[in-house]
């Protein structure tokens, strides 16, 4: 187990890569973006398909995501939750996600995070990514409009 | 960092709680799947809310989601990824999951699972999981007739 010391390092270190991660999304800085992945991440994303399977698919797929939304982007996070182990740590957060299309129509909605993250060389880097929203069982959709409580 | 046999040993242990949880999930065994979970596990699950927060919360969802499903139960895992460190660990799955209603109709469909393990008094426990099918961001509608690639 890690000393409290060596984990509340870890999990500043794994908030702060959070929070470079959003800034980087905000700025469609795609390359920093990746950055912050494993070669052989694993991203489940709240979208189109039921994996990306390493940096260079998760890549594609987020170049996809970012020309949908070619407007001001949005990304807030809350209820972020951090645990460090020695190598391995995880975080799970609420995120109010969305964007702008090509008519200027702003689709935003509140969504769920999970990171999964390995330390590579002295750093940390997220080897799996599960983005989503919840849908109804009744209508299939999924839910834009529930609020974290 | 853990040492080779402590990390499969870790990983072996996981993976026997992810088969003991499908077993008991498809015996409706509600206290044994539970029993997986830590007191304050926060659970992104796939329907109708953004969060679950505590096992007690996750229990009532729990419930009510067995009882949507009043005939057999589908619980298929492909792709099982764990990677454990000293008292904390990750794991992701694809799962076909489903089950019959009440005018005996089968509903399943391949969705994802992540989890997120603390290990407790000597047992790996989940304090996070994330299960969730993608959608489609033109229909809205939840993808059910994704299969592994």
């Amino acid at each position: 187990m890690l000393t409290e010391n060596a984990s509340a390092t870890a999990e500043a270190d794994i908030r702060a890569l959070v929070e470079n991660w959003r800034q980087a999304f905000l700025k469609r800085d795609l390359d920093t973006i990746m950055d912050n992945y494993t070669p052989d991440v694993v991203a489940f994303d709240a979208i189109l398909k039921l994996q990306f399977k390493g940096v260079e698919a998760y890549r594609e797929h987020w170049q996809a995501c970012l020309d949908m939304c070619p407007g001001d982007l949005e990304f807030e996070i809350a209820e972020l939750g951090v645990e460090a182990g020695d190598g391995i740590a995880f975080g799970h957060y609420l995120s109010r996600c969305g964007g702008s299309n090509d008519k200027g129509e702003v689709c935003a909605s509140w969504m769920r995070a999970t990171i999964a993250l390995r330390r590579v060389g002295g750093r940390w880097k997220i080897a799996h990514e599960h983005f989503s929203a919840p849908f109804d069982p009744v209508s299939n959709k999924a839910m834009f409009d529930l609020v974290p409580e």
